[in-house]
């Protein structure tokens, strides 16, 4: 990370821990077993809602909301209540995810389904959704006009929905024999470019910038969380193990339909039989990697996600914001668009 | 159900199915599956997704909002989003509710988790809570100030924060001994009235009632349905099973912690040892219902219930509404209190 941006990050995430910390009734002492299950999924204390300090993720989209709030004319500080409200609204997907991928642990630990049961956690996940919308009306408390925290807010649960309908989208995806690509974008778009889109446009809107303005900043965001999702789909298949932190076979041996793999079957009669077997036998990784590359698989997912790219830098042109803000959301964009793929 | 009340049921239940059916996309056309889980919830499409009419609940909350705001003098018309919203929020804890308490059916159908499975049925309540937000917003096509959509939209989320707060506590009493008294009035004013007391609190709010005002309609709201819930525990033991349509019995058989059960544990050891017992032997509900008469469970929960019911029309009448519609007002809350206990 440059200096510019690491300046911004140390400043912007205590602010930001605190603000999502009073929504969550976080002040230190042990919390009783309602907050305490949103408060362990936050990273603030452990299964004995003991405080602790667990590495919780890395904050990319409420940052990327304070920034555009900066860059776009307004103080950052004024946005901390979306930015809470976004990162709290991921986190409440996170547990829902997680009960529905039937994932037993989320960066190293425990998940709350696991420690808590499946009932619990899907009520958890709703305070934490509950908890969101109550960081969002936290702007009043800021100063911003009530007519755009009512816009805001609504933008928000627009994003809700969209998100939503990316989670069904996904679990509909793996019971499916054929997904088309377009599909599988429109999936990921739900999935993972809205609420990046949102907290581009919300910092920006809660700036008090022009609607085109604002526009630009969503479409930032959208083509920067579409970018970025084409590149993981990369790095899932040839990405450097020691680089990505997991194993690049993961994405075969599951079968997982994505962007790469989802244009390989499309062209390649050899890769569909291959997928359509039931078990995975020996060298079928190998295979598959090899068919994929016949395929120009590679090619064509690293031409989208530098497309997405593109689009992405154009729209913060097109922004035409020329703050430090600006130079660090640049270099945060690029820190996501710059991997080795 | 007198004839006043009727009316206004008549005239405000086919416009307020309307507002739902559009926030949910329902046109008439067969949905798509993420739209379809919903309206399946709503009793509009069968499994199939095909259109249909199944009666999906009495709609006692929205009906209360729409009157609220009519006798605090306003336009019931105004608050239908809210009073939608609220419908919709109640029915998003019903899908989550059905996963949490392993329901096969409800009203006569499978539940959402049964036909989709529970993933999707988790991500569907996700849906329709996002989607009750959207309805929300749709107070500002209404013309209503956005300083009032705003407060609305707040107090919608710390409602829904209460919401799960009483669920929380419901399914923590399941896994616990001993629960106090006032541990379970808290737990029925989450899971119950916090949601009534909003209905009525919203209508008042939206007809641009002063503060004093709306705190009335607020705490009638409250103790309406404090008593409603109260009266129902009594039923669930006493009740004329041809009156109620549910076997009296079902709630001592499954050692249901209601309010008679539990203020009947807190002053007979005899009642104590027999719910202690692992399982249910012949005769037991006859034993447990003569050891809750002995120890005036029915007069202790009735005397509850008639206070809960006073503090209801005290506070109604401290509104000081004098409409058509303050008369169904009253005859609706004399409806739901006025069950033979």
């Amino acid at each position: 990370m440059t200096n510019e941006l690491n300046n911004y990050f140390d400043e912007m995430l205590p602010a930001l821990e605190q603000e999502m910390r009073v929504v969550l009734q976080a002040d230190g002492s042990p919390p009783d077993s309602f907050y305490g299950m949103m408060q362990y999924h936050m990273g603030w204390v452990d299964a004995d809602l003991q405080p602790t300090n667990i590495n919780s993720g890395k904050r990319i989209r409420p940052v990327l909301c304070l920034l555009a709030c900066q860059a776009a004319g307004g103080d950052w500080r004024q946005a901390l209540p979306a930015a809470a409200a976004i990162e709290l609204l991921h986190n409440f997907s996170l547990i829902h995810d997680d009960i529905e991928d039937a994932s037993p642990t989320r960066r190293g630990r425990d998940t709350v389904w696991k420690i808590w049961g499946i009932e619990q956690a899907i009520n958890s996940g709703d305070s934490m959704f509950a908890a969101a919308h109550l960081a969002m009306c936290r702007l009043i408390e800021r100063g911003v006009d009530p007519t755009v925290v009512v816009q805001a807010l609504c933008r928000f649960d627009e994003t809700c929905l969209a998100l939503t309908q990316g989670q069904h989208a996904d679990m509909d995806f793996e019971t499916r024999d054929e997904v088309s690509v377009a599909a599988y974008l429109q999936m990921i778009t739900g999935k993972t470019a809205v609420l990046i889109a949102l907290s581009a446009e919300l910092g920006a809107l809660i700036a008090g910038a022009a609607p085109d303005i604002i526009n630009h900043y969503a479409q930032f965001g959208r083509n920067l969380g579409l970018a970025f999702q084409v590149i993981d789909d990369i790095l899932g298949i040839w990405g450097d193990e020691a680089v990505t932190g997991k194993s690049a076979a993961t994405d075969i041996i599951t079968k997982k339909k994505t962007l790469p793999v989802l244009y390989g079957l499309s062209q390649n009669a050899e890769l569909r039989q291959l997928y359509a077997q039931e078990n995975v036998a020996d060298g079928f990784v190998e295979t598959a990697v090899t068919l994929l590359n016949q395929a120009h698989a590679h090619n064509y997912a690293a031409d989208q996600a530098a497309a997405y790219s593109q689009n992405a830098l154009n729209s913060l042109e097109m922004a035409q914001a020329s703050s430090p803000a600006a130079a660090a959301l640049h270099q945060l964009a690029n820190m996501l668009l710059k991997r080795n793929y």
